[in-house]
């Protein structure tokens, strides 16, 4: 795929610095572009890359373009922008319509003609698969499943039974969708097994990281809306709501029955405890633990830096005594009440 | 599958408030019940569901079924008669009997007549299925593994080698069970692998989540005693000990030689390191680590509840200068050692 | 396998004490060899076991040699020589030349004729499959891969696209390498993909953990040098760069394009934010989040050790009023301004 700056700025409405007639055939890093590159430009820290870059356009901020040597194209977003004209010049493989060989389609499954299924794919009973979704190598749609037009499940996907997947999502190799949910209840012989009969229920433009795991629903359905991004590695127990375009870093984890609001952040291996309500427009930091409701947008934080051991330990040992140290400032103040 | 109240009663030790002919079909949540709905009531947050529930019927403490509007089964532990119940209603799918023609079967072994082997599944050599046990698609047992009677592996679980499970488990896809555990030694030239070269034995009534892991044995091997319940995306490494009825939330993690007694409950994302004892009934909270022996049963628990990142990063500069505020306090009581 | 005692110190340069026609065939724990058992002693908390073991031969240090009751290698690094004795006696498993008659080959792919391809393993377009190379069943080695000499795949391990892999590595079963990075750009609208177009390469001598994921690089690849060690469910994020013989422990993360040095060491639910850098030789306590670049060598943590729950929670509740505490002391101290 090959573009002209000029064309790129009316698509993208973007305004060209240079020669609108600059073509550009891939995308490169400020530091390894060639002429035929379009590389961005948008965190200071790169700026002296920016100076020497070879590429032959970059996209950056009307504010920035003093720095370019080379041609530009202006933009308010300059990664948003740039996310879209990479798209243009690496399109997603397109994979060819037609079920390989060694597939095994059980016959009660509804296949579109115009769907991929890949090598040592397994469709079950009643499954349907949309028009020019794309079902990876070795992956597996169980009974009931439903996958919507132009959704690609990557290779040794699962979906258990019962996932109702929108269109256009992508579900990254490895990841499972509808397994059951952890649900046990004690007695005087061991825990007993709480049948997990709900189902997953996503919407669409939801991408699905790998090895990721979003169980089932206990009795009602686990619900991923619209636009959710989740990485590599989450866990979504069961019953969980996700709230449209919320995104979620890897090793993260959702317990059971929480409500997520929309366009909620969470850094990587945060965690939030099972029935609780997250409301909308919540960021939560890296490895930090959520354990009661947010009612109010902002961002939360619950994680310590790491210092060197030597220093660490000898903190955590005065926090191991504040206790004392707080009975002291009282006895200092000639208090008999602890404060 | 249907069942009346009164033979639902005397099945499961219960007592009817109403109709003892009143027929349930399924089980379903308060809110969302219909008059063919078995639903239950014990978390005092849902009482206004309780209130206006349409259920067929509802399972509860006899000190709630004055808020019931229709028939009830009164038992001690309402979660514990509804997962009995509910099992009946809505029993697991039994898989037929029988090898799928694209199934994979070393001819040394031994599969049960009532074993299910599903679509491109692959037993190695001198394996055993056990009967009425079931194999999923895409699924794997290694070399010399021996899977018990009634016991389901899901799609794309991998049983390395050496792995023995009992009877009556639950393998969610995407589990690895008997991979090399983390053994490295290291010299002057990188590390040098030590060979893994035990197994893994897994009781009866195990379950194990999606995408966990448990690795084999160093020399011996890891073992997981009878009705322990592992969530998703669990690391067990080699040579642990998990006792009986042990269970463990999503994302924690057990460290090499790590023994656990009976009846332990984990937190999701909490850890423990190796080579420590943890006694029966221990209770750790989530995003906990465990960093030596707990001899004595209870909660133990180590994480901070997150704040508004303003209000938290104050803190934790405050944490930080723990050492100067213990300075002072000395300086202000006159003393001249440190306490 | 078997060996003499007097062969095996030769060739591993350690001494003998005892009769050196000493024959072992197998390794075993000290508590549990019998005559024909290796054993290895360096762990101190075993010398009853080394006093009473039955072992054939021991390996350990010169020092510990007078509690030894059976022949001895002694060996400077007990656990290194152990380590090499262990894999000469349990030489891993070398898999047949061949394809399985269910592998689907794509026709542009090149598969060494000494490499082993699994049941229902899938090789795509243009990949290659280098000599005594094995792939595990249901594994799948996606366009443009390139899987080196003596590097296995274990069952179900997906390398996407692009991954290079060098020589003698191992990927243990569920491993998803060269899945896309988590690259997203805000919009009125929600999440725009930000595509991955990069690649992973990934040096000799690498292991990388069962259910792993090391996502592909953005623009340029993701990098894992050689000898580096990678337990199970890690994530590595796009772009990120890890030195030689560096080792992560599991449920561990490295966020984008961070640089991690050589020979570091990650302890287990370990993090590290993105776009850092780390020296070489640096250690992670477990469960410890780096947040900022570490330019100086040496052991870090910021990790808190737990404790019974009522007494947590105390010093939580007292950790939350520090800032009232240091306003008393400085009140104490007569002073106005905040320290």
């Amino acid at each position: 795929m090959q573009a002209q700056l000029g064309d790129l700025a009316i698509r993208f409405g973007c305004e060209v610095v240079g020669d609108p007639a600059t073509v550009v055939t891939h995308v490169a890093t400020l530091a390894n572009a060639d002429s035929e590159s379009l590389s961005f430009f948008s965190n200071p820290a790169y700026r002296e890359e920016l100076k020497r870059t070879r590429a032959g356009a970059v996209v950056l901020r009307e504010a920035d373009a003093k720095d370019c040597p080379v041609p530009a194209l202006l933009a308010e977003e300059p990664y948003l922008a740039f996310a879209r004209i990479a798209t243009l010049l690496h399109p997603p493989e397109v994979l060819p319509p037609g079920r390989h060989a060694s597939a095994v389609v059980d016959p009660s499954a509804e296949v579109d003609a115009s769907a991929h299924i890949g090598p040592h794919a397994v469709i079950g009973p009643r499954a349907t698969v949309g028009a020019h979704a794309a079902i990876g190598p070795n992956a597996v749609v169980g009974p009931r499943c439903r996958v919507g037009a132009y959704t690609h499940l990557h290779a040794n996907v699962t979906l258990v039974q019962d996932v109702v997947l929108g269109e256009r999502c992508i579900v990254h190799p490895g990841a499972v969708l509808g397994s059951d949910g952890f649900g046990n209840a004690p007695s005087d012989t061991g825990w007993v097994k709480v049948p997990q009969i709900g189902g997953v229920r996503i919407g669409d433009d939801v991408e699905i990281g790998a090895n990721t795991t979003v169980d089932r629903g206990a009795i009602e359905d686990t619900v991923i809306e619209n636009g959710v991004r989740l990485d590599n590695l989450i866990q979504i127990a069961h019953n969980v709501h996700l709230g449209e375009h919320t995104a979620m870093a890897a090793l993260s984890g959702i317990s059971g029955s929480t409500i997520v609001g929309r366009r909620c952040m969470f850094g990587g291996q945060s965690g939030v405890v099972g029935h609780i309500t997250i409301c909308d427009d919540v960021v939560v930091g890296g490895a930090t633990m959520i354990s009661k409701d947010i009612n109010e947008p902002g961002f939360y934080t619950g994680s310590f830096p790491a210092e060197k051991d030597k220093v660490w330990k000898r903190k955590v040992a005065r926090f191991r005594r504040l206790d004392e140290l707080a009975r002291r400032v009282r006895a200092l103040e000639g208090g008999e009440q602890e404060s």
